[in-house]
């Protein structure tokens, strides 16, 4: 039996923010006549994240970039429709890296293809967000990175955000006094009145320094960066003496066409003995079964709420990316790839 | 008896470069008629260091603004010329944060009074420089803050300061690859030929990253920045991953007469998983006898070079200060005020 599928091919790299015309939607056909070790699988959900476009450019970043031509790849969850491997039998629950696409054909030889566990009153989408990727970047980077303590005072930006959401939360776990900023009254109003930030900026209301500077109070012993730029200047500013700043990310650099310039107060790392520390969440795997022990734990006792923007079919995959620099979202962006 | 003293007051606080109208020498008289527990201090060497540009602003940095109309303050080593301190006979050799004067009287409760070793071989104004606050930033620096290993590759900006110098000698002492930058041919020859520093650069001659690009060869593991600005900047660009910068300063800025945007390239820090740290040595005087012991160790073995640029008379403290800003000095600078 064949299968209609829908792939999304990165055509150009973008100029600026990705548009539609720098994507092809690619229609294919994808076989059940399977091969000894292969396993079909028909794709759920999948990711859409903001690192994917640091790899929509020619230069190298920390990974490789995308190819031309050839289809998008990225976090999705699936399940097995057709298999040739025991381990892995029809109805089995997958999380993988073949994410832009409805149906694929895996080899055996797939390191990113993992199992996942069914477990009662987890939606299988919650592989990609609360405990996935964008989960485990907000506990690395809060708890090992930046090494949160109890009763702490942090800064997050992008708060709103898959990772910013979590790190919040987290935060307030551990007893802390959390900060958030995000780009809307709508989403600010969330973060504090639902998932408990206790003082939440909207940047896009007036100069995110002035507004940190009447929340701050004493300072911050932790700044969690999802944005660079003014952020980041606004944070050095009114960080603690020996205080950390865990870099994660410069969403608001991303899509940048020419060069931006840099804080101009980095003298503050200096005078305030700060350490910076950027990290990428995949360099610490071996974290991997602590966090999901931890994550879970914290969702079945209702202390950490999930949340999602969902969208619906491979067709709006570019707009769910699009989302991501347009301040669209709340929470984790997904495109549900069911029907 | 009464000794003229002249000492150097802080009349304003400099706008860019600080010009001579922003000091003013003063005439005062100290007198031998101690009380007890006093000493009077003949000082012998005085002290000038770049941090001492960040107190004299109106903004509270890490230590407070130098009071306008008062003595300015700094590391100095002097000699007891009258005592009424058993611990202390006259004769014995201190190292003390009175600099800028001829003279003064110390009670007995002046806690950065130190009775200094007379260790045949060294002169008493190492004590300010190598085996001083200097040598101690580039040893805790480079050996604690970015944990430097054997056979790494190490950038040290400003290599010709009193700080830099000592970077790059540590680091081949630990069998690294050392390249420096400096702003003249002539600290470049004495780098590379006298120091053993295997590339120097020099700023002037075009522009950092560029000349950066040609000796980098596989990266950076630890920059320990002098400078910030336009060598970080170059630095970030190439560091290995996981690489550490040790941020001891920023000299290229203290001077500014309006706010300097920092580098367009922070997202380095994420993408090579870079840690930043900045420092201030008086964090760290746990670590001080240690520091000693090797470098004293490390002086008695000819591993370590000294060199100071040494002025005359306390009429030249100010252009001493000036030197550190227009790079004028090649090692230490100290001003001389045995006679």
């Amino acid at each position: 039996m064949e299968y209609l599928n829908k792939e999304v091919i990165l055509k150009s790299y973008p100029q600026g923010i990705p548009q539609d015309q720098d994507f092809q939607i690619l229609d294919t056909k994808v076989s059940d006549a399977l091969n000894p070790g292969e396993v079909l699988i028909k794709n759920l959900f999948m990711s859409v994240d903001p690192y994917m476009r640091g790899r929509m450019t020619g230069r190298r970043s920390y990974v490789d970039p995308f190819p031309l031509g050839e289809a998008l790849t990225g976090g999705a969850v699936g399940r097995v429709i057709a298999s040739q491997r025991a381990d892995l039998p029809v109805g089995s629950l997958v999380n993988h890296f073949s994410g832009w696409r409805n149906y694929f054909v895996a080899a055996n030889d797939r390191s990113d293809l993992k199992k996942l566990p069914e477990i009662s009153g987890l939606t299988p989408e919650i592989w990609l967000g609360t405990l996935g990727m964008p989960g485990m970047t907000a506990y690395v980077g809060l708890l090992k990175i930046a090494n949160l303590k109890s009763n702490q005072r942090v800064f997050v930006s992008g708060a709103a955000g898959a990772v910013g959401m979590l790190v919040g939360q987290i935060a307030k776990i551990k007893g802390c006094y959390v900060v958030g900023s995000c780009g809307s009254d709508e989403k600010a109003s969330y973060l504090k009145d639902e998932l408990g930030f206790d003082q939440v900026i909207n940047y896009k209301k007036a100069p995110i320094r002035d507004q940190l500077a009447k929340v701050a109070g004493e300072g911050f012993d932790v700044y969690f960066d999802n944005i660079g730029g003014d952020h980041l200047e606004a944070a050095l500013d009114f960080m603690k003496d020996f205080g950390h700043i865990a870099a994660c990310g410069a969403i608001s650099q991303y899509n940048a066409t020419k060069s931006v310039a840099g804080p101009a107060n980095l003298m503050q790392i200096v005078a305030k003995r700060l350490t910076v520390s950027g990290f990428i969440v995949s360099d610490h795997s071996e974290l991997h079964d602590e966090f999901v022990r931890d994550m879970s734990g914290w969702l079945r006792e209702g202390l950490i709420k999930d949340r999602t923007t969902m969208f619906y079919g491979i067709d709006q995959a570019v707009s769910a990316f699009r989302g991501l620099f347009l301040g669209e979202n709340t929470g984790k962006a997904l495109v549900n790839l069911e029907n």
